[in-house]
């Protein structure tokens, strides 16, 4: 392949001349160059499996922890998930061409808005290599010719899973350049998301050192995944076993996840019966807790001891572990603004029965996913019916929560008349 | 006022305090503060003239230009104009709120996508002192705050105006901080565009060294209204008489806009009998024809020679004049290729009779309005049926085409259970 030879430049025009084709390819064509992906991955799967064995040979050479080790692997049956998972985006419903709103105009116009392709999508993201798929899927399935840009630390890894979506991609008709890898350091990080009218839109899936990199130099449209300060608030109307249920769900199922909980509101007035019950079962659960005084007054002495004093940054900290905060509040109102200071706008639950509370923490609370009794964990593409996602925005701006297929497209209107003409 | 002697970041602060009481007002609060408003407008005219006066003084001292101080200017029809606008602005369907999408999960979920306020909006404008009154009620109608930084050539006329909607705010209990002046020069705009996490977008409302100034520090969201180089393609299924009133509407009708025509594309079969009438009246209408060497060949010597040659930055330049580029082409594909390389995404027309070639103009060309058989002028929200509009994006993200109330709003996901928790 020419692009080690090619400047950032250079390969992002390449796949700009080939975004076209693919934005104009019927469901039939992107659906089979998916299903060819998929098969290719698995009969295939010796050879990339080699690829990944340089991957984890240099990791270790150069002492990554266990943890990013095993995020590195890939083995039979992780390619046989990652090629399902690109079966399931073929089944998915083609974004592209789909009726947003139509009317006809007074002077007889008829106006029909279209959703379509954004055109060049670059996505930026880190140690998993099975994001190259998984990127690549959702881009072919919306139509968008992409750039991908892994880790270094997974460099043969990546370049033979993109060899092999160029392949599929050929092996319907469509350029090799609809998915492009881009190697490099910081340096091609920060040419990449400068390449104005060129590619459309940078996601970058990673942590804050990436979403920090990238604003500094982005003059491209940025849709940040940013992390998740998600809060849990037990009203003094909440049934208070749905309360430890979902309490518990939030924060315990998944700790590591931008959806999990990471404070706990109680309002006063239920502190005295759900505290002690729910501390104990977090404390079961492995949780470290990390209380006011208040809360830890409700916890009796003996309890209270096994709580931690929460410090002022703990309510802004996403643990993404076993770890929670937990404050007593006086009302709905100070849940709110709690949360209004603290939250990161991605997911919020209130636990309540009563229709008042949940009314004024759904209007008040400024976030992707205001939960009314149900658990946090749910913010995600598949849970919500949107199938596979890139990631979950907490920006305001084009796509908020989940990033599917639709939220990767633009629109465009197209007018229809008879030759119309402005009075 | 104390905003004199405020930081703009305490400006940008006292405005993000007072959103969330916007945010929440009822349709009924909203469109009072927009009738006491319009009223206050024309009781108070006599004041705003006089305010007005000191502008025009002072930009006579400063040899403004006389086509300058007209945009300067308001009088008490311009005023009942203005005050008409808000009037209409009252009269739209309030976007707060708005169901967009629900369904009902498996699990019993029940998921609302609900249209919110984005919550700070900045809008950056320049000489015209009527955008103070039109954005600010377009951002009350949309439940937004909103930060106004207009000309300094027009600082009294914008303040008292400022003070009549804020006013008007506080006349129905809401914060007067929803509708804050900004003032000062470069530094302040730097400082307003990188209030992440308290002013959600800037729109700028200007030309292109606004906006060139904007990219160059914002980090904030900005929704950049940009030029319009439009184009009218003439295929070779056209009804003539249909391509030839649309081309002179498209650029005569008025040719200041961004969504007038600035290249008229022809092909080839329909030149011999197109190009000398549309010259003939296009040249009538008083307009300079930039045009390449076919173009003077199919117009015949006589008329070839009141014909410019077309230079290739021609092709690229928004005229905003009675100023076309003229151009002969072989194909559809030719003239999609035209637009896709010297095009800005705003506005594209092909006249046709011939559904193939429009549907492949519909599908290959990338903008934000694709017309068939009708004039690019139509572009404007209030012709698209969305009511008043902020501005034109040329945009892929969030916003294309027209910036109307439902563009001016985000949307979050409210999902209500009865305890469900994540498996």
């Amino acid at each position: 392949m020419a692009s080690e030879q090619m400047t950032v430049a250079q390969l992002c025009a390449e796949v700009k001349a080939a975004a076209p084709a693919l934005a104009r390819a019927p469901r039939e064509i992107k659906d089979a160059a998916l299903q060819a992906l998929a098969d290719s991955l698995e009969a295939r799967s010796a050879e990339l499996i080699e690829a990944n064995a340089l991957d984890l040979a240099a990791g270790e050479a150069a002492g990554l922890s266990a943890a990013l080790l095993d995020r590195l692997l890939l083995n039979k049956e992780r390619i046989a998930a990652i090629a399902a998972g690109a079966r399931q985006v073929a089944a998915l419903d083609d974004p592209v061409g789909e009726l947003i709103e139509q009317r006809e105009l007074e002077n007889g116009l008829r106006l029909r808005k279209l959703r379509v392709p954004l055109g060049v999508v670059a996505v930026v993201y880190e140690a998993r290599p099975n994001v190259t798929i998984d990127a690549s899927a959702l881009c072919l399935k919306s139509g968008n010719a992409c750039l991908l840009r892994g880790s270094g630390s997974a460099e043969h890894s990546n370049a033979m899973m993109v060899e092999i979506a160029a392949d599929a991609a050929e092996s319907v008709g469509l350029p090799r350049a609809v998915v492009t890898l881009v190697g490099g350091g910081r340096d091609h990080l920060a040419e990449l998301a400068t390449q104005q009218g060129v590619v459309d839109l940078i996601v970058p899936r990673g942590g804050e050192g990436l979403k920090a990199a990238l604003e500094q130099v982005a003059t491209i449209p940025v849709l940040y995944a940013a992390s998740g300060n998600c809060h849990v608030y037990v009203d003094r109307g909440a049934d208070l076993q749905q309360a430890a249920a979902i309490t518990l769900n939030a924060k315990v199922q998944r700790p590591g996840v931008c959806n999990a909980a990471e404070t706990l509101l109680i309002h006063r007035d239920v502190a005295a019966e759900f505290v002690p019950s729910i501390v104990n079962q977090l404390l079961d659960a492995g949780v470290e807790l990390r209380a006011d005084e208040a809360t830890k007054e409700f916890a009796g002495a003996e309890l209270g001891e096994r709580l931690v004093d929460a410090s002022d940054s703990d309510w802004g900290t996403e643990f993404l572990d076993l770890i929670l905060a937990v404050r007593i509040v006086d009302s709905v109102g100070e849940a709110i603004e709690h949360i209004t200071r603290y939250g990161s706008g991605h997911s919020e639950a209130i636990v309540t029965q009563d229709e008042e509370a949940a009314r004024a923490f759904e209007l008040g609370v400024d976030a992707a996913c205001v939960y009314v009794n149900a658990s946090t964990r749910f913010t995600d593409g598949a849970e919500f019916g949107m199938g596979a996602e890139i990631g979950n925005s907490t920006q305001k701006l084009h796509a908020r929560g989940p990033i599917g297929l639709r939220e990767l497209c633009t629109f465009k209107y197209v007018i229809s008349g008879d030759g119309q003409v402005r009075a």
